[in-house]
């Protein structure tokens, strides 16, 4: 414990400034909370807090006053309470992977991060269940179960560096959501501290529960109903067996004829992702894999299961492929083939590094008949503001994500990126689909809410996140658009938002 | 509409006695409502009533002051709404199925029947879903999807009689519940009216939808959010083929490492089903299935897939089965071979009905591997008690369903079949388990609550309880020990609450 931190802590100058200008004694707090996490959990310099600026979502920016690194419940729990009594606004961070600003501190304040709590607490294999803390990476706990028959299964284009608290926030899908569902779907149950510093557990190992499915509505609340300290997540047997494929067609039109009749026919492969004519071409420059570089768009094919059972749905996709005038078919015979195959998906977005300082990945979902309509808007967006955008998404399920290129050192692209993503978002919601598949609402889409939802709608969701955010003080400004309230504390407006204009 | 039913509506004698005593004009009431669904849409007389008095959860009854028959959204809103201004309880039935007292209304009231809205609204097999209306029986889903390729996967024991609304009230599970999972995860979307009367939608046929997962949180709410008036259902796709086989076993002890072993070797069967030595000899007497008399246990196995991989998985359960001392199995060569294994499971509580006018079938959980300890208490149970206990369950996902036979008509075997319940559940939380798998809480196991949650989680529930439901008019007494609040209405006490003494 650190009693007195006017010795020990320099105090940084806005920081400083804020001291002076505010009504908060800041340095207190910075005191107490160093009394929790100790004097290496706490960064608060200004060029220390540029690092937790933004995440994924880079078109948006907004620094906290405060980073804390707390490596217990009680210590997220005891930091959350002294927020709640300076009442100073604060949310979670893992990875800081979001897509959609989801951990951007609007307003400032304090910023929890999980990444020192990593560890697996338990690993219960005989009934198929393990309990994580919320800032381990995603892939670390499949890496854990290597050998043991299971794994973790959703996989998050990012799982090598997204944490399974902000798969929880997000409701992450990836790549095998289409076969095994997305986050929701493993998670049995939870321990969280609630906005007002109280620790919960909700669900739990066994499968039913009875009561109301708070876990359930837990999962996707994207930091708002505060901070999930542990997870009880569903462990997957390995599938025996997998058959992977890479189809080069023609056309756009071609691949996803292709699609709708492989998913018609019963076959639910475990992957079905197309990389369009754009992301192609990157995907070659980069790592030359030996795309054909005139192909208009490529499915990678994944079916897993039984060994017996897969060469007869292998057979049926060929066929179907075949049908639709797939110009060629790649197919892995060996793990170091299949693991070539995935690489081409998986650094798509490496091979898109190379083309542009900056892109932005958007999320929109269409039923998957609809699919050429979508892309071939996207093309036209692409040529009305003059920026690259190349596709590469999961598109068994109809989750496009057009990337669109830029630079944002740029404001007038920053602004070009933002209108064009809305056209495409505002496209997807008139061809029956969705403005988000699995990045969620963060800061970016909050407009979009009450385009979606009427206003009953959003009353009830507002009502659910007052059960547990009643001062609004926890993850400010994300999912629905703020109301101002009397409980609404007075934050620190260190940083004003700058809010996306859309 | 009925103007003026003074002149053509016969007041009951206990209606008119309310009339007298009460502070409610009660024949307005009934006047009104008459002019919501017309005059063959609602009952009010005390020999009428007495068919909804309880459902079936026998031991415990409580008639509605008067049942209304709605055909429309519209219809359910405007009773709902006029059950407000004249503070009057009021709670939603299908097909009265409920083993937990689901569609007990406690304190009188009005009960929304929804048997007339029974209709299927749009089926598009293209994106796979249904939208159905809640009084649909949810066999006659899947029977009017036969020929398409396509069933509705959730399927309880009742699924003959009780309709999709209870279900989605419930969150049903079914034999095939092990492979499919229950019916909150073949929910996509679903309109209701909220115990104030306003119409909503949650969900969308579009499987992500943003925002916090309100339809999730709705299904499985016991009635407590409102009325389900619409839903909208995912389709499953039937399987290519199936493999079911019946193996006799001579202890439980054998039957339950086969189950064990089975799930630990990677195959889910699409059932797996066991019907113990008292349950054998019931199906026998009735049924003359020809299994033999002194077997401890019978497991009905199922799995089903794409034809090719299903012999390789039967040879491993096989395998498993003779591993375990397996005395015999009956394959199914034929679909009608097929349907006389499933009736033997399926008419199991027609042939207990043979035995004992009256039976109580409880709901538990425990984990898979306690299988043993828990049929070994539940057999001491019955010694103790004097009562005849047979089990036909769930084994796969560890879900018991003791039937404890009686006869209504003796209260001290009511009496003794509530502590003998109660020690059960009692043994089956002792053993890591739950008090109930799929039939809810209802008013059965209400103070069961308090003892699997502490005062925080069970606030927080009331929370979103009272989000939906803050005056605590529709389906009172439901799911969460009743707290007195302001809200609460001044109820009708037709019908004091007997409510069960556990």
């Amino acid at each position: 414990m650190v009693d007195d931190t006017s010795q020990t802590i320099n105090l940084s100058a806005p920081v400083l400034e804020k001291l002076e200008a505010g009504s908060r004694p800041f340095s207190i707090l910075i005191q107490k909370l160093a009394g929790i996490v100790g004097k290496t959990g706490i960064l608060y310099n200004a060029d220390e807090l540029l690092v937790y600026e933004c995440d994924g979502y880079i078109v948006d920016k907004s620094a906290p006053d405060i980073v804390v690194f707390p490596t217990t419940t009680e210590q997220v729990s005891a930091t959350v309470k002294l927020c709640n009594e300076f009442n100073v606004p604060f949310l979670a961070r893992g990875a800081g992977t979001s897509l959609s600003g989801g951990c951007l501190p609007i307003g400032g304040g304090v910023m929890i991060v999980l990444t020192r709590m990593k560890q697996i607490l338990e690993l219960n294999l005989r009934d198929r269940y393990a309990i994580v803390e919320p800032g381990m990476v995603n892939l670390h706990l499949t890496n854990a179960l290597k050998g043991t028959g299971y794994h973790y299964a959703p996989d998050p284009s990012s799982q090598g560096s997204c944490t399974i608290g902000g798969n929880i926030a997000t409701n992450s899908g990836g790549p095998h959501t289409l076969k095994y569902g997305v986050t929701t779907n493993h998670v049995l149950g939870l321990e969280a501290v609630l906005p007002d510093g109280t620790i919960v557990e909700l669900g739990g190992p066994t499968a039913e529960v009875p009561g109301y499915d708070l876990h359930g509505v837990y999962v996707g609340n994207e930091g708002t109903f505060g901070i999930c300290t542990k997870a009880i997540v569903r462990l997957t047997r390995d599938p025996e067996a997998h058959r992977t494929m890479l189809a080069v067609f023609q056309t756009i039109g071609d691949a996803t004829r292709a699609i709708s009749e492989i998913i018609a026919e019963g076959i639910i492969p475990s992957a079905l992702e197309m990389m369009d004519h754009g992301i192609i071409q990157a995907v070659e420059e980069a790592f030359h894999f030996g795309f054909p570089l005139d192909a208009g768009a490529v499915l990678l094919i994944e079916v897993d299961g039984l060994e017996v059972a897969l060469d007869a749905e292998v057979s049926k996709i060929l066929e179907i492929c075949n049908k639709n005038n797939v110009r060629e078919i790649q197919r892995a015979d060996t793990p170091e083939e299949r693991m070539l195959i995935w690489k081409s998906r998986k650094q798509a977005f490496g091979a898109i590094g190379r083309l542009s300082p900056s892109y932005c990945t958007q999320d929109g979902v269409v039923p998957r008949t609809r699919l050429p309509e979508i892309l071939e808007f996207i093309e036209q967006t692409s040529e009305k503001y003059g920026l690259r955008i190349v596709n590469v998404f999961h598109a068994g399920d109809g989750n496009v994500h057009p990337i669109l290129l830029f630079d944002e050192r740029d404001q007038g692209q920053i602004q070009l990126v933002l209108e064009a993503s809305e056209e495409i978002l505002e496209k997807c919601l008139e061809l029956g689909g969705s403005v988000t598949g699995e990045h969620g609402i963060g800061v970016e889409k909050i407009n979009f809410m009450s385009r979606i939802f009427n206003e009953t709608d959003l009353a009830t969701m507002e009502k659910v996140r007052n059960i547990f955010n009643p001062r609004q003080i926890c993850s400010r400004d994300k999912v629905l658009p703020q109301h101002t309230s009397e409980n609404s504390p007075k934050v620190v407006q260190a940083h004003p938002a700058r809010r996306a204009p859309h």
